[in-house]
């Protein structure tokens, strides 16, 4: 294209973003031309500062210092249960439902022999003594229905001790969901999750 | 939210953006934090150097240095045709179409006396010695239609020597429309461009 380099630089980063196609890129570049240069700066110094974040000692969650806000809070991280989940979307997603009052635990990933992801990479142990040590009474397992997600569950479960309660998240037919449009595979484990009444 | 500031800055810069709402900003953030520390600097220093780019000292175009690829293209830059745009993203779309030859002059905007834009803005002067300078014979005014639009144009045409040849780009039935969906303002101006077969 007759761009000029450093136009074309911008452009190709935007590119990089998931959902940015060539168009959005260039229209995004080219509204960022018009700022000015105190608000370009600023832009760059978020992007680099991303490389400074942390992660929470205890539960993984990306923090700015050592813990999190979560782990911080006083009512809630000496909460005695423990939410799983495989990802910070994932966590984020439990927590903008607004109904779990307790702490959470990243895995980061889920068990993966082929992909070389062990319980190592996962690093449960860590997770194991930090239940001992918090003095944890209820896991629940928020990893998401997959074969390698079934796995991890079933083996976190095998290496806690039977003192403390291990629920996994439920499984079944989406609020405001209907039957008719709901995937066989969702309707069998629905019917396998009912409840008595 | 339960975000660190780290990443609500990146998250409120991506915001920041045309067509990025919340959602995307929070997902293009966190795919970010994967990235390793050379990438986001790269796609920093790309941002920062939006503040260097400069524009071309002939036609008005983004350039890395004094001008701009087609004012530095032989070829192109001895046409004796200049196409008149009002923006950056005009100009892309007209050499997008791939039929125009000659250079281009961009105005940064159309006369607009309410927002105090008037013929100094727009360097007027400057276009007019530029078409003496380059001895061009012909203008081509690819001026979008709208009110302040049709009074830049009458206004250049007014400011230029008879001798040179001054013409507008043509208005009506884009190619592939359909007069059935195509509004009365555009069937009107159609009707007015008709052209004898």
């Amino acid at each position: 294209m007759e761009l000029p380099e450093r136009l074309l630089k911008v452009v190709r980063q935007f590119g990089r973003l998931p959902g940015v196609g060539e168009k959005t890129a260039l229209r995004q570049s080219l509204i960022m031309t018009k700022w000015n240069k105190e608000d370009l700066v600023s832009f760059a110094e978020a992007i680099k500062g991303l490389a400074e974040l942390n992660h929470c000692v205890k539960c993984g969650m990306f923090c700015d210092d050592r813990l999190c806000k979560i782990c911080m809070d006083y009512n809630r991280n000496h909460a005695k249960t423990i939410c799983v989940v495989e990802s910070v979307t994932d966590y984020l997603a439990i927590e903008r439902s607004g109904n779990f009052k307790g702490k959470f635990h990243i895995l980061f990933g889920v068990l993966n022999p082929l992909m070389g992801i062990g319980p190592d990479e996962l690093k449960l142990d860590y997770l194991i003594s930090r239940i001992k040590d918090e003095e944890v009474e209820e896991i629940i397992l928020a990893v998401n229905p997959s074969v390698e997600g079934d796995a991890t569950c079933a083996y976190i479960k095998q290496m806690l001790p039977e003192t403390i309660r291990v629920d996994r998240i439920g499984f079944g037919i989406p609020m405001g969901g209907s039957l008719e449009y709901v995937d066989s595979l969702t309707i069998t484990k629905a019917l396998e999750n009912r409840r008595h009444l």
